[in-house]
């Protein structure tokens, strides 16, 4: 038996905005930072378990007081009974009335549990020796039921819905795994497309995509429509015919302005447009797809909770659905959003990039094809290449794929000499580089 | 010339959990709380701007880092130019885009945002010498379009449309300010309706109201179907066939359930069923408007920003909205919301009572009236009879109406010895009476 005695929260920073590195037309200049937790055992396994909040630098600290809020309230307590039950310790968070209020469900306060969530998780995973995703797709379909909140959902999956969505993945789930080992899962890259890179840099970094094995890029648009087809024609002269180019606006329009501009962008064969307007607009998003068919529409890197999502499903408002690791109430509530995907027969393309979120999403795309939907049919994990060097167990990505983690936990561990360099604001880079 | 000197951030709670005031469905013990801020200026006049959060209790920290996180950029800066564009002012906290990626738009982080610009409102309308309600007023049509944002709101109304609504408005407008003055504003009452009150209680509360002259009191349900009806036979026979009884679930229900449990309440001949589910669910709002027909159904207090407001208005969501001074991005955003109303026909009736939202909703209203929608027809402003000692400038309900505020500001101004008391976890309540 053994108690948590700590938890230690770090703002950590990235400054990220000097190469531009991260540049979209809502985001122009991010310091990719991590709200992050790291909670402490007096177990003698010496292991501890690793969270954290991805954003992109101003109010990080404010990130970091929401997950002291949550983790606090751990201390003390036993490690194995937390452990045991990951849904009620998850539900105990996500129904504090008081804490609820400052949501409900979304933003600052349900970012920050699924932090603490998420450490938990890794704490789990590394106590059994497994990597996550298959951690979690050792679990019955009772269990994996047991982890998720259906309320505000019955009206789109009922809990026998979800529970035989389970049960027939339970069919061929050792051969996928096998052939997840073997062939990794699908990624693409967003690497090439950033909207502060100049043209050159565009074209070299799309070919050696193409070169790498990457079978879809991505481009950010949305700041000027004449630069837009410029690059995607740079973008698509790189690449050939066969390569993918998906594109990606970071919210920037209402309804109107985005069928308008993108109408413009058809031409270029088009993977997907992302985000065309505000991640709350589901109605918006509904009549963008209707009248931008064929092109799909892709959202959910900033879709706050499952019932955002639910609607988005319930009203046809996406074709791809990008869940993203960090930005909802934690790995539970990323389940119940696979559940609700698989129904609507949905393909979830996760949002990763950041800092950590390619490690940490990665167990979700992995367990999903294991456990959930069963199937890699049209999904793809994001691939953007920065920061991995400051993880304990970064992400294995080459021949266009990712390759399954193989380390105990949830690839969510951060390297102790970057936490040192990049702390804020008394870490050794920025101490020396202020602000 | 002035300059803002300082602003000093407080953690204010007051222990009404152990009244059960305030008790419901969702959230059986709150703490009425206020994440506060009062702006400072090298000015003669000696005036502060003042603004704050409402919150439940814990995470009232979270939220006074986010405002803390937000306010100190304005240190250093000239007043005169900040007050001079108060939607420019506003739109330099929306747009942040660091601080954007911790919502976009909702929760910890933009409810920060309504405090900061609404205590720079506070301060404006002090140093205009008027009530804010009459402040506003006075803006022209187009200074008023000049605070909003109409970002996402464009497939539901134009910048023309606005302005037309404005313009509109303008005919009678002394009229109906002279009519305020003399009759007031209707108000209904929650006082009656906690959850935690006993029957008796619950009876002499409602026989008051009437006593008082409210035309409609509220009382909580969702808890137990038959503590639910005992409760509506005891109301309803305290308060005779003519005053209007509403209820509030809370958010407690998914859309079936919601459905079930309401039309077994629907004999009580009710006012309206107020948030039967998640503030999020714009359709299945729609869907429980739809099948409890004619029982008109209300929310707001939990929506977090315009562009969810939109949705409910475009899917016929709601009969009646619930605007909250708190929620939102402050006055510039809840201004967005009441033209959005206006356009749709829809009555806004506030959510209020908390601690200090009567103070500074009543201003919305009010503004409303004279500016917007230009009527009271089926309008009321929450009142509950909390916490009005502790603010400089309290409400004056009297004969089940508001009356209007005529000190200069938005009476959000928390009295020094309040918040000496009342301050966490240093005032002098919380030192003898330690949680």
């Amino acid at each position: 038996m053994s108690t948590i005695t700590a938890f230690e929260t770090l703002d950590v920073r990235f400054p990220t905005s000097l190469m531009l590195d991260g540049s979209d037309a809502m985001n122009p200049d991010p310091d990719y930072s991590a709200a992050y937790l790291r909670i402490v055992t007096d177990s003698d396994d010496g292991l501890s378990g690793h969270g954290f909040v991805f954003t992109i630098g101003r109010g990080n600290e404010v990130e970091v007081a929401a997950i002291d809020a949550l983790a606090s309230r751990f201390v003390g307590r036993n490690v194995e009974e937390l452990l045991a039950d990951m849904g009620a310790t998850w539900k105990e968070m996500l129904h504090d009335s008081q804490l609820r209020w400052l949501g409900p469900e979304k933003g600052v306060m349900h970012m920050a549990i699924g932090a603490v969530i998420n450490a938990l998780w890794d704490l789990r995973a590394k106590r059994s020796g497994e990597p996550l995703w298959k951690h979690l797709a050792g679990f019955s379909p009772e269990e994996i039921l047991d982890l998720v909140d259906l309320r505000y959902l019955s009206d789109a999956i009922t809990r026998d819905e979800a529970l035989e969505i389970l049960r027939a993945a339970r069919d061929g789930i050792g051969e996928r795994e096998q052939e997840l080992i073997a062939n990794g899962y699908p990624a693409y890259t967003t690497g090439p497309g950033w909207l502060g890179y100049d043209d050159a840099k565009l074209e070299r970094l799309a070919k050696e995509a193409v070169a790498s094995g990457f079978a879809q890029i991505k481009l950010k648009v949305g700041a000027d429509i004449e630069d837009d087809k410029r690059r995607l024609r740079i973008a698509r002269e790189a690449v050939g015919p066969d390569i993918r180019i998906a594109v990606d606006a970071n919210q920037r329009w209402d309804v109107d302005e985005a069928v308008e501009w993108m109408s413009q962008l058809a031409e270029y064969d088009l993977a997907w447009i992302e985000e065309p307007t505000s991640p709350d607009d589901i109605l918006g998003h509904a009549e963008i797809a209707r009248r931008l068919a064929p092109m799909p529409v892709a959202t959910g890197e900033h879709v706050a909770n499952r019932v955002i999502f639910k609607q988005m499903l319930q009203a046809k408002s996406l074709d791809i659905l990008q869940m993203d690791a960090c930005r909802v109430g934690g790995v539970n509530e990323n389940i119940s959003i696979l559940l609700l995907a698989a129904k609507f027969g949905i393909p979830v393309c996760p949002h990763a990039g950041g800092v950590g979120l390619c490690e940490t999403v990665q167990h979700l795309s992995m367990f999903d094809y294991l456990a959930v939907s069963g199937t890699k049919s049209g999904r793809m994990i994001e691939f953007a290449d920065h920061l991995h060097e400051h993880f304990a167990s970064p992400i294995s990505v080459s021949s266009g794929r990712y390759w399954p983690p193989t380390a105990p936990g949830a690839s969510s561990e951060m390297l102790q000499s970057s936490i040192a360099e990049y702390g804020y604001p008394g870490g050794s880079y920025w101490v020396a580089n202020p602000l």
